[in-house]
């Protein structure tokens, strides 16, 4: 029993290292990839996509996704963090193309082909997402869960005070996709940033027989040296193979009350924001009735050595 | 060395702890009361403060201020926490009258009688301080510091998933006084919510020779209740007399970086949130350059003990 699961990413660092655990994970099965423009532009997210999911030894079909936010257009990513090529100047060999549809089209198609049972895993902004919504309105009753890694509950952003990259890339589409009937699981800043590799990790991948495992080794350079800027020390957080993990199950998150939760979408000081209503987790409260949207506060092991494990080989 | 106090309030139970915890400190002297619509209509708030006031046997000068606030009109306060009268249906022997002038021009004269000296504790929204910004622009250069009950950084709100009563009562006000050139504490939900009472502290109020003590131990019974669907037991949080005690230095605020603080005064589902840019706090920095707000975020000792000694004296 593998899980069909629908990968939508912006290729990216951590990206890679949860697109390189998704394929070493047996349990799920990658039925296609759609790229958005976040860490970088869409093309080029599909580029490293397909040049990594070939040197780790397999074929699964990657689809451009959206160029621009719902609203205003890309503003150019974050070449300080995941650099100018958004996998920190790492070559891989150049692999095979993408498909002629695009990542919205490849989501509905993905989601009829298995309905009830396929799984979207959404690593960047949410535009392809809200894109497939406006494509097939009944998309919500043919997908099991959508686990995004985004947003920030009870800790600041990473773009702003209050936001994270994610949501904030395209506050509109995340808007869409929590408002939207289906079952998400919000996987916060809040441990994602909890969650880390250091050099130790980085030497056990440039180690690794694996060529894949040393690839992703090799664009930590890049990453553990934006995050020396955010923990004082050389290392990098887990976002998105922590929604992957989360997704696959190896990582239970043991504290994820559904709640309500909406985005910022205003022009306002808080755009981009995900307002989680957690005051009834004051009094224990656990879930909070009608509510469709799971927020990830606590885990049940650290990712790093379950993550490493995997991607060494 | 007595430091002269001018205190904004609406009260309000915790703000009636907080008022008789000052009036026997006796390291700070009240020099005046203003009030402001919040848990209770600005002229019930002056009732009652000059009511607990003489019930302590003190005199201090009260004068009512706004009323409504600076946007829209008050929307009749918070019944369901303070009681329809503010403490919790306690009766309070009448006593006095208050001033004339009104609370903002209170603060202006009191600022400009002790230039340098003067401390501000707010525990109400800010509608008076805005004000008196208004009738003084040299307000901020003559008072020493004001210190604001408000808000809410890393944990959720109390009148929206985001925003805590005080600011979202008045965000305009609010805007203004932490824009204004002035050294601000920010006291928020973080800290206040953790610091509580519960009924073995009601009891030794309920017990003390002193009718001031024994009448915030009655207010009690109101707050109790309320915060029973809060925290799931019969205590309260010590919202306003933390606030107090950080003022005078009974309990010391060992995290309280200095941090851009933005008020979210749109009209979206921010409104009234107090945006704290703890992202640098990360990798352990401490005050973030030029910014005039401090964020509490920790204490050395619990209030709840060093409240009940003051009061039950």
């Amino acid at each position: 029993m593998t899980t069909p699961v629908y990968l939508d990413c912006d290729t990216g660092i951590d990206d890679s290292l949860a697109l390189l655990y998704l394929l070493r994970s047996p349990s799920v099965v990658l039925r296609g990839i759609g790229t958005v423009s976040g860490n970088i532009d869409a093309a080029t997210a599909a580029r490293n996509t397909l040049d990594l999911v070939a040197l780790a030894g397999h074929a699964v079909p990657v689809a451009v996704g959206e160029h621009d936010p719902r609203v205003g257009s890309y503003a150019g990513g974050a070449p300080h963090v995941h650099g100018n090529d958004g996998i920190g100047g790492t070559a891989l060999p150049r692999a095979g193309e993408p498909e002629a549809e695009s990542a919205a089209q490849m989501l509905v198609r993905l989601a009829a082909e298995h309905p009830g049972e396929l799984e979207v895993l959404a690593v960047g902004p949410l535009t392809n997402l809200a894109a497939a919504l406006d494509l097939d309105p009944e998309l919500p009753s043919r997908v099991k869960r959508v686990v995004v890694m985004g947003g920030a509950a009870q800790t600041s952003g990473n773009v702003s005070a209050v936001s994270e990259a994610n949501i904030h890339n395209d506050p509109e589409a995340a808007a869409a996709v929590v408002d939207a009937p289906w079952d998400v699981v919000l996987v916060p800043l809040d441990v994602t940033l909890e969650n880390r590799f250091t050099e130790e990790d980085q030497s056990a991948l440039l180690d690794s027989a694996d060529p894949a495992a040393r690839a992703v080794g090799a664009m930590l350079d890049q990453y553990f040296t934006f995050y020396q800027g955010v923990y004082g020390f050389r290392g990098c957080a887990l976002h998105d193979p922590l929604a992957a993990a989360i997704l696959v199950g190896e990582i239970e998150a043991t504290r994820a009350p559904a709640v309500p939760v909406v985005v910022d979408a205003t022009g306002g000081p808080g755009r981009g924001q995900t307002l989680c209503d957690l005051r009834h987790q004051r009094s224990g409260t656990a879930d909070v009735p009608g509510a469709h949207v799971r927020v990830v506060l606590d885990t049940d092991r650290p990712l790093g050595p379950v993550l490493r494990a995997r991607l060494v080989g």
